[in-house]
């Protein structure tokens, strides 16, 4: 956006009003103004900074590699963006830690910064496509001078997946070295840090956990639906049994059985409790409760953007993936891949985190082997279905209650 | 490209014929090793600098606005970019002054950097998405924090307008001040050294001039095209006049008075100069010959490299100017569009850069209006055609100068 | 999406509920089957005409042009699409038509499909890239043959610009005719029938008038923020007051007087109607004033989809009007532009065609020039604040009528 | 491009050169002409056919699921681009097959090729971003109606895989049956045809297999690169011999070793004709070489072009892999993965196939393995250096040899 002049004079206004109390503030944090107060974009930006730090060890070791200079600043914006991914993480988990998600008014918020996310994660799939006009032998020029200084040891590239909820017990062995060892040492506890705080997997658990309509006093969304799916399914059942003998209905029958099969396992709470042991489910048994009933009821006005969230969380973490083999696919190209060596290998590394172990909120994309036809769903009564056109709000000082969880 | 195990333990092999002459390079310019020798990834990649330039100045004057990290976020990264693109149009030119570019080996280079601009422009318009995460309502909130620290004043971007060949001439002046006006004192005189380099249009335009195949007393191109075309010409002509009399006959005729006269244009040079004059034509007659040359035989051996750099050329002008329409339309819904207020506003001003004037390569663009049938085109003489098979060699110890001007 | 077997057996189970009543429908609307009563892909989708439509003019006349072929199919994929675009942009002034938008729930749909379009036309603004791969030259060997079948004549995009609300006047006549001249007699009046119907633009205007917290016995929003600004503006003007008399103080002042002019045009209804029949407004007084409660507000529970609404028709907006200019960079390219013929050209048209006229949902974006600092904004008291986070409700069988107008 | 008038009066000149002969092509192949003589855009395009191919299933089964229409523009859009990949695709092996290629004029064509079809494929991969705001439970609404027609019986997809090259003893078999039986009866012959067809692969080998310079009388690189390794393998030890005992001095050694092994198996016809034969290599010993050898003397002008075909053959590969790993994630976002079914379902036989056994160019990829220092690669001599300066050229008129192979 460079070249753009936004701040146009009215702003100047609204500026002076802090202007009065500009004694105490005139430096401006390291800043420098210009004489007449104004900011110097450069400055701003701490351009000094980010256009110098490019040195290249091949320079350095006298045989300057002109594509050592990408190499750098790919890598580079990789992890500004890293940087600002992190950012709006921590964010969206402060206002989950804090209770503010409670307030829907804040549903805007963490619902836009996900998104932003998403939108961020896109460019970053798109920007492979810069690193590879670089080739092979290019690469091969100066990768020698690199001495096995590895992308493995991105720090934030790290944080961003235990933030998220990456699961260590899931993760895949590098060289059978846990990822914790290929991080400078200044940094692990930063990282360690990290895998005690609640991941962004953990708080929308417990936020999917309060959906309203899950109160057995209640709506009791779950018992319902479990009666409506069986008695669905048996009305099936009859239907089958009333067709004349025939392969058809030997086959329909088959099916009938192993769907209701299907839907036994979805009420079978030990057997979601096993899947859990196993990394197979990640949430627990009643967000997925929750998480199904937002699916369900998702043109309720309470429940709109509750499901905008969840599919943008199912799209970064898509995106997330997509990262990751486009991230294998330039690897293969620019090194190759040993046939034969047995999988230690960066490629095959990398390979096999092109994985669902690393996509943190598979529940949600797996509860679609759930689904049923509409005239199955519970129906809303009217004083819940009046109760959906409301929001939950914590504002003490409008609302009376803030119940409902 | 984060988590990239690239630097497998054989490059170690290579890494280590350097290590014999270890003992005056250990420092390796500042940046850490670990007691292993390794490269320390954070290090290389200066992260220390990259990843903590983000300073909100509304956190700085006690009110912290979330989105104005993405602001700053997002236009560190546009300057991380400009100065690759810089780096890659610098490197470029250099070939070009230093006449390593009659050695046609050299041309593979020019090629893939010019393409290499391209697809970092092609991310740069996507990365508007990114930031128009952000409303008009967000921007608001902070904004007034920035006192008119503007876009408008980012030297790289200024640096690679010059340095590609936008004319100061044709510049459109903002607030009716020059562009260097907006750039901090310090800059200026970076900033003017620029105009007075040869720029890439210019370094181009005497390549155009040497293509092999204008000289005069060789094959003699323009004359033989100029000969053609008119041939053509009045072979249609005699066609039409066979004609039965018909509202068809006369409007092919004057259809073909018309293309007559625009050839005719073509082939007369005072009118070439007077439309440089004034701008709508960039390069010399010559180099626009040579261009047109290129093209009308693009499939010859020789040529095809050179067609995919005008080619590319005209992608990244393109590019370039589809930056600036995306930045107007962010900044249209950041700021909107006051009616009435004469046309001074950063909208409007913006709006009027996108244009032509800023198109550099536009000759390339318009020689499309002077093509012709195949067969109007200069067949190639045996010994013309040899020669177009061979390309330009500038290695003394190989060749004997076989230069072709 | 092809190689896609979504469509496992267990489907099978749901599909028989409708077997039961087979007989009748066992023709399945022509679509063949195969003896197991699957449908079979390829008639699922027609491909028998979808992939036999490329007939190629240049091999009809017996000069058969490679690059004829990418030109058909490219602009195939881009009528496809505009049919999608237009079946959804339908599909949305239904839901607004029949009311159905007032039951908040229809809101998820109508904004899905909003946003489906804005995807698509990312999509078509990319898809430039793939025609891009063809040069002006082989365009050239093939143009002759098509004799003025114009883009210009697609009857899909003119159909889709009437309904989004393009409006007739704002037009840019080409070569003095009207755009209505260049479409087939036939298909003209199913185009002047979108003249006649409600467009996106009047329907989101209808409904944007509905705003609740307009009502002048209620809310009254509109009086309240003008009481709101005007009191902020004199607080400003008396702190500038009681500065030391200087330059800046002189300039503060200035700048005071212009926005209180600004913002005093904001509620002057005649300048409205004024600009509204110039064409630099396009929506109704009212319209407008939800608009900017809608921004103001967009955090409210009840707000928060309508605000992303707001947002997606800007984004569609933005992208028919990238779409118009990536149009034009690509028709530049392809024929030139002829320096000095007087703007009568196909590129100079198109070029005039990227503008604000084109714009249909621009109030949106210059609204933004009416923003004001948040404690500016009326705050809503207890019982407007309940209400903003209850949702409107048609479906009387469960609400007791609570509309909002 | 819809709007796009191109094409203007003047081109009715050319046109009519054609008109002298008009009266036998009055019909143009059944495409109407207006009274003027214009071609029809719509007629042109037959948009009659496009834009009315669109019936849904959920319709004719009295059930009309607004999102179906979106399904199958989608699938149409893809199915439409796939016809102009298999029709580019078609002309390569074209030129390849008529020995067309010999002559290194028809270079730039075979290149631009290939390249459209990377930008096709690359617009395919985003095509998805499309589709997916279709949700899982929009889907479920309309799926039942599809009767397993599934996108795995997509013929022009399996052709197009034929036709490059993945090979049938490579393929994955869908619940253990062989992807013909998923075609339909009357198309099997077409599909089977192909496979007998040379494919892409193949008749890029024998071009590689011709490269200039591998003539063992001649230049024989092959032996001169054996040669040069292994000398400059030797030169590595005698360094580190004479290096102070030390565990770095045996770690080199180690490593000296393996890479000695390496580049032995590189010059192994023996363990290349195994690799074969288990699939992890496709092309010939020879073509590996020339393919090598492209590689090393790329910035000869001679093999610029050629280096970018194989470069552009990489991308080719890799954004097919990459559309199959974007179509995997959609499948698992429409259909889920059910945990514990044994891999027989769609989303884990699609995920099988995005693997390297469908990289039809994966020896290019793999060749990285093989890269040396600059100067461990063979001079060329004056005489072969001055040859690497000319091209092939098969036009007898003007051209006396055309040897080389």
């Amino acid at each position: 956006m460079s070249r753009c002049p936004y701040f146009e004079k009215k702003h100047l206004l609204f500026k002076r009003k802090s202007s009065i109390e500009e004694s105490q503030e005139t430096s401006q944090g390291g800043v420098d103004q210009d004489s007449k107060g104004r900011i110097i974009y450069g400055d701003y930006l701490q351009l000094d900074k980010i256009t110098t730090a490019q040195v290249l060890q091949s320079e350095l070791q006298g045989n300057k590699i002109h594509d050592e200079h990408l190499f750098i600043v790919t890598h580079q914006a990789y992890e500004l963006w890293f940087k600002q991914i992190l950012f709006e993480i921590d964010s969206v988990r402060e206002i989950f830690i804090s209770g503010h998600v409670r307030d829907e008014r804040n549903m805007l918020k963490v619902n836009t910064r996900i998104h932003r996310i998403v939108m961020i994660f896109r460019l970053l799939v798109d920007q492979f496509a810069v690193l590879e006009t670089m080739t092979a032998l290019d690469f091969f020029d100066f990768r020698k001078y690199l001495i096995r200084a590895s992308g493995f040891e991105s720090l934030q590239f790290r944080l961003l997946e235990n933030k998220i909820g990456v699961q260590d017990n899931l993760r895949v062995p590098y060289n059978r070295r846990h990822y914790k060892d290929y991080i400078k040492e200044d940094d692990t506890e930063t990282l360690l840090q990290t895998e005690q705080e609640p991941t962004l997997l953990k708080l929308v658990e417990e936020w999917l956990e309060r959906t309203p309509g899950l109160e057995v006093d209640g709506f009791n969304f779950w018992e319902r639906l479990e009666i409506n799916i069986f008695d669905g399914l048996n009305v099936e059942e009859k239907k089958i049994e009333k067709m004349r003998d025939s392969e058809e209905k030997a086959n329909l029958m088959v099916e009938l059985v192993k769907q209701r099969e299907h839907f036994m396992s979805l009420f079978d709470e030990k057997r979601h409790d096993h899947l859990v042991s196993k990394g197979e489910r990640r949430m627990s048994y009643k967000a997925l409760q929750g998480a199904l009933m937002i699916y369900f009821y998702r043109e309720e006005p309470r429940f709109q953007v509750p499901f905008q969230l969840l599919t943008s969380l199912m799209d970064m973490d898509t995106l997330m993936t997509k990262w990751r083999y486009n991230h294998v696919c330039m690897v293969h190209r620019m090194i190759g891949s040993k046939a034969g060596t047995g999988g230690s290998s960066g490629y095959h590394y990398l390979r096999s985190t092109v994985s669902d172990r690393y996509k943190v909120f598979v529940d949600l994309f797996n509860l679609a082997t759930f689904l049923v036809p509409r005239h199955w769903v519970p129906k809303l009564n009217p004083s819940v279905h009046t109760f959906m056109y409301m929001a939950e709000c914590c504002d003490s000082s409008y609302c009376s209650s803030e119940d409902s969880d």
